[in-house]
Order: structure tokens, then C-alpha cells, then sequence
């Protein structure tokens, strides 16, 4: 019997949507010139940066002179923390940051230090929270930069920025915040939210890979990480890839159109999957905050057996799951997330990721909740931690 | 009556190769994993991306192991010049490049300046030619790197990469080499040309944009430009571009086998519009190398005129050209390439670059041969700087 395959991993990347596809068609063999050439075939795909430009402004409620255009979220986001802080440098060299981001902030965090930065990193609650107050207690009088992440990319946790934005304005700090769990997923108002910086990528958005975007707010200064062309009004240089953002504009429309009906169907498969398994399954515990988390998000930790075994067995059965980071899963190390929320190594180890999305259905949920029990119950009896 | 648009601007980009589009299409809606991800959706993709190096690799006479994929051809520069000189600072901080390299060489160069490195530009001669004794004789014991393109993107032409890397490796010195503009076009075997590091791109040779690559000779230490997730070996973070990558892949295997017959192809059309503009239009000058050029090249100096104005006549007959560069030409500078290579400002700025490819045809030649000279007539009869 072949098993239609389920894809429960919507965090790490998504299934472009067909009208995006249909959007980035053209961008290949007809409309393929290079945005910044003088002639017709430049002007073709010209109209389409400016399109996808307004449409992810309109995503996040910015102007679209504030989106800048590069490759990933990862480069959105180093480029972010390099740009800002160079470009801010004459207002001290502390960043303060917290220990449940994505790699490609606290990762970049790290060469800051190695280069005589001071970084503090604040700590997550056992929900994933960080608490604004933490980040106050750390600023200095050097302090330059803070970067505090939306929603957590693994426990789905949503962040209280707005209350960071209040504390960082007082002390006229600069914020970004990494929306990459966030945009497009969940309501995102950047000028409500009180950020001077915002990430946002399409790959989670049934966008394409190879698009993402940088929000800089109007008048706040950024150095470029690429250097050469002019492209992205000098801030970015490269030819843009422009097939991708037509698609990540697209996917940035839909989402915006789509937001409600998309959460209020996903976020019932979620709390269908999260009852099933906690009424099926004894010693599981919920990662992440119950409440303030992001629609898809199934996070779950099964004591005494490891995530990677579960993860493999699911995968024997068709279904796709993650344990962790997706940046991260090849290095089979515990999650810093889940770390630094106070989870020992062994319940860290133990944890799987359902990320559920627009494609997903009710009986997906019904065939992983069929097989999931019998799977735990395997590996815990050959599991020399456990003890029924 | 509609005309068909011709192009004539393969040197900013090219049309997709229906090939490369159909070895992307799976990687969108049907094979959209992760290629980090532990499961059989990850797993397909990391496929994609295994054959796409070994086809990018092939190109250039590398190994899968040496080939770093990236967003575009800035990035890979940009990558080369920040990760081996941070890596191999210990050696010294002084930079050899070039006065004609594009500028994603050029620009971060003057980045490194401002922090203290120092930077010798050695020139070019009336053909684009860079002298491998010019580059001898700026070493210093401080020289770490040198920086030297293999084609120029502008005048087409090709540099003694051989006699360059001979000169560096007598002196211990790292040798960077900027393919954009050859790698696909020309023969390129990393081995013989003795670089160490190697940039190459996709939007070029018929594949998609937001795909590139960069060599690394094996055992040449390079830091990392962009830091997060261990993707690429832990030398550029941020998931991975699949559709554009097995695109890219696809582009150089399809360019590595149709190379001989595409560039007599080519070179043909050249040959028939060079003839054409200088049997047909007087005070012309075609720069660049009369011999040592990429196929399609052919950049024109028409004495008396501004080129953005040819390209506008140009255009309006549904011809697209370029006047330099793409990466500059919205800033309407004249060429620094053409400015080092002693041109007088006005012959630089009276430049077309006409960059012929694959899908060009012999009719499309004459009907530019048709049209070009009553424009390039008319245009100076309107010149003050023009007489008869």
C-alpha cells in the first residue's frame, strides 16, 4: 500500500502555493531581463520588484521604500545586526539579544564578540518568553543595538515587542526583531510593533526559497553587507533574483488576504493534534506558551527517547516532522531554544516539531495520531530510561 | 506592424534554457523540502543539490567538495574578499586587484581601505588587458590576496589568469579570480588556471537568477560571510535555494557540453555584426581585445554621442543593448572599466555594449545592421561635438 506522504514541517519551508508559482512563471524564459538595464526588458521586470515590493510592505505595514530584497532570512537578518551596528557604531558597541534566537542572529552575535563587541544575551521563560524587563536590566550607556525575535521559530512562542519597542525608544536604542516566524503567519503592524528593523522571508509563506526581505525603517541608517551595484536603492547589491520576489510578493499578498481563514483552520488541526496526543500518549509535555504562540506550532517533548529516533520512525511512515531548527538538524545537537527554557538535555533530545500549515488535513492528523502512539511506546520499551 | 524584441544584453542576463526551467519546476510545488531536514522530503532536495554540484564542479574542473553555492555572482565575490583575507590575515593586510573588475570587487575593496587594508589596483591596457608583471610588481611582504577577473563583464576581455597565478604562488600569496563572465562561456579548468578561489554564476549561462557559486580550492581556509545554520559545510548559512541551485546545475552541464558549438554559433553572429557596424558607421571603435574575448561580445565606441541615447533609439526599435554594465547603468556613470582602459570620457560615454547569445539569430544581427546606422546618423546630426 503506498501512503500518501505527510508533510508536518512547515516551519523549516513550505510548499510554494500555486498562484505563486503561476506569478513567477513569466520571470524565467519570457520576462528575463535584468531589473537595473535601460530597455524594455528591463522595465518588464522593474514593474515586478515594485509590485512585490508594495505587497510586502503591505504584509507588514510599511512603505515600500523600506523593504529591501535579499537572498534569505538568514541574510536578512545578518545583514540587519552588521548593517545597524556599523552604521551606529558612534552609539556604543553592546548588543543585547536573547538566548532563543535563530542561528543567524546569535551566530553573527558571536563574530561580534570575537571582534570586541559586548553582547548580552537575555534568558526565555519555561514558555520561551522573554520578559522585556530582562532586556532593560541589561542596557548600558554603550548599549547600540537590541535584536529580540517575533515568534520563536521552534516553540512558536510570540515575543512581546511592542513592550521592547517602549523600552528600547526611551533609551534611544535601535531594535530589530527577527519576523521569520512571524510575517505572514501571524498579524504583523511594524509601526505598531515600534521595530526599526524586521526580517521576513518567503519560504514559510508558500513563497519560494531565495527571497526574503529587510524592513529599515524611513531615516534609520544601515551599512550594506553585499557590495557592488546599486540595486535595492544601494543597499543590496546583486541582481535581484526576480522570479523569487515576484513569488514572495505574491505569497505575501495571499497571506495577508488569507490570514484569518488560513489560522482559524490550521490552529484547529493544531488543537486537534495537541488533544490527540495528549490523550493518547502519557508522559508528553507542550513546549512553548499555550497561549501566545503561533497557529502551527506542535511542539512536543516525549520523555525518556530521542527526537531523532521518533523523527526517523515517523519518516518510515510517510510523515515528515522536525526536531528543532531545521539550520540546525544535521548537527544532531540539543536545541539552545529548549536549553535555555530550562528543559533538561534528555526531555531537549526528546522533542519533535509538527508545523502545521494551509495544506495540511484533518485526516493527516487522524493518520499521524493512528501511528504516533504505537511509535512512542516501541522506543520507550527499548529505552533503558524508561520504567512503565 | 509588431516587431519582435530582439536582445542583445546576454551579458546582464540571460533567458532561462527550457531545460534548466523544466529540471527546476519539481522543486516548487512537489519536491519543496528543506535540505536540512531529517526526512524523505529533505532528502530528495538534498539530491537536487548534490547533482548540481557535481555539474557545477564538472564546469570548472573542481570538486563537489570545493563548490560553495550562493545567492548571485556579488555574493560570491563579496564572500571571496571578506573570507580569505579575514582568514588569512596572519599573511598581511595589503590586496592586489584590478582597475577594470566589476564592481563586487571594486566596492568591497574600498571597504576594506576604510578599515585599514591596503589596496593596490593594477591597470589595464587600451585592450582591457591586465599585465601579470604589474601584478608582480606591487607585491609586497604585506600582500595576502590578489584579485584578478578572468573576463572582463564589459569589454569581454580575457585575462592571463595561468602567468597571474604562477607569479602569486611563487609568492605565497591567495589568488581570487571573478568568473562571472567566463565560467559557462569560455573553458575554464580551476586546476589550470591555478586560483584558489573561484567565483561563477547562473543568470549568465542560461540558468536561472539567485543562483551562484563559488570555488575553494581544498584546504584554503575562508571565513564565512553570512553566519547561522551549518549549510555549505558551515561556509554560508541560510537554507538553500534548490529550484535556482539544480537550475544552475542543470545551465552548466547543458553549457559544458554545447560550449564549442554555441560559441562558433556565437562568435559567428559577433563576427557578422562587428563587420557590419564597421563597414557601415565610421568613427567606431570596437574595444576590448581584438582576439582574447568571450564569444559574444561586442562593445562599440561611437565617436560623438552620448550611448544612453543610442540605447534609447535602440530600444524604441525593440533592440535592448546595454551601455556598460547592468550593475552600474541606472546611475548613468561612464565605466570605470572603459575610464582605465584610456578612453576618453566622451568615447566612454558614447559606448554600447551589444552581448550576442544562443538564442540570437543572424536575422536579428542584420536587423540591428539594418537600423543602428540612421540612428547612430541621426543622433550626430543633433551633436554639437559632430563634424562632418
Amino acid at each position: 500500500m503506498s501512503k500518501e506522504k505527510i508533510f508536518f514541517d512547515n516551519a523549516s519551508t513550505t510548499r510554494v502555493d500555486d498562484r505563486v508559482f503561476e506569478e513567477m512563471k513569466p520571470y524565467f524564459k519570457k520576462k528575463y531581463g535584468n531589473p537595473s538595464s535601460l530597455h524594455d526588458f528591463g522595465d518588464m521586470v522593474r514593474k515586478a520588484l515594485d509590485k512585490a515590493r508594495e505587497q510586502a510592505a503591505s504584509l507588514i505595514g510599511a512603505n515600500k521604500e523600506e523593504i529591501y530584497f535579499t537572498s534569505c532570512g538568514t541574510e536578512s537578518n545578518n545583514f540587519a545586526l552588521w548593517g545597524l551596528a556599523r552604521a551606529y557604531k558612534d552609539r556604543g558597541t553592546h548588543i543585547i539579544s536573547s538566548s532563543i534566537e535563530h542561528l543567524s542572529i546569535i551566530n553573527p552575535l558571536k563574530e561580534f564578540e570575537k571582534e570586541g563587541w559586548k553582547v548580552s544575551l537575555v534568558p526565555a521563560d519555561e514558555y520561551g518568553s522573554v520578559n522585556p524587563e530582562d532586556v532593560r536590566k541589561k542596557i548600558t550607556r554603550d548599549t547600540a543595538l537590541v535584536s529580540i525575535m517575533h515568534a520563536n521559530n521552534e516553540v512558536g512562542t510570540i515575543q512581546r515587542i511592542k513592550e521592547i519597542s517602549n523600552i528600547t525608544k526611551e533609551n534611544n536604542i535601535l531594535f530589530h526583531s527577527d519576523g521569520a516566524a512571524a510575517a505572514g503567519i501571524i498579524p504583523v503592524d511594524v509601526s505598531k510593533l515600534g521595530v526599526d528593523s524586521y526580517s521576513f522571508t518567503s519560504q514559510q509563506i508558500y513563497g519560494p526559497k531565495g527571497a526574503a526581505a529587510l524592513y529599515v525603517k524611513k531615516g534609520i541608517r544601515i551599512k550594506p553587507l553585499l557590495l557592488g551595484g546599486i540595486q535595492e536603492s544601494g543597499r543590496r547589491a546583486g541582481t535581484e533574483n526576480v522570479p523569487a520576489i515576484a513569488g514572495f510578493g505574491k505569497a505575501c499578498g495571499i497571506a495577508e488576504n488569507e490570514m484569518d481563514k488560513n489560522n482559524k483552520y490550521i490552529s484547529g488541526l493544531r488543537d486537534n493534534l495537541i488533544k490527540g496526543i495528549s490523550d493518547k500518549i502519557k508522559n508528553v509535555k507542550l513546549n512553548g506558551h499555550p497561549a501566545k504562540r503561533t497557529p502551527g506550532n506542535v511542539h512536543i517533548s516525549f520523555e525518556f527517547i530521542e527526537g531523532e529516533s521518533i523523527l526517523l520512525m515517523l519518516n518510515f511512515e510517510g510523515i515528515a516532522a522536525a526536531s528543532g531548527s531545521s539550520c540546525t538538524s544535521q548537527a544532531l545537537k540539543s536545541s539552545h531554544v529548549l536549553l535555555s527554557m530550562g528543559l533538561s538535555p534528555t526531555m531537549a533530545q526528546g522533542s519533535i516539531l509538527f508545523s502545521l500549515g494551509k495544506y495540511n488535513t484533518l485526516k493527516e492528523v487522524d493518520r499521524v495520531l493512528a501511528v504516533l502512539p504505537s511509535i512512542i511506546d516501541r522506543l520507550r520499551k527499548m529505552s533503558p530510561l524508561y520504567k512503565e
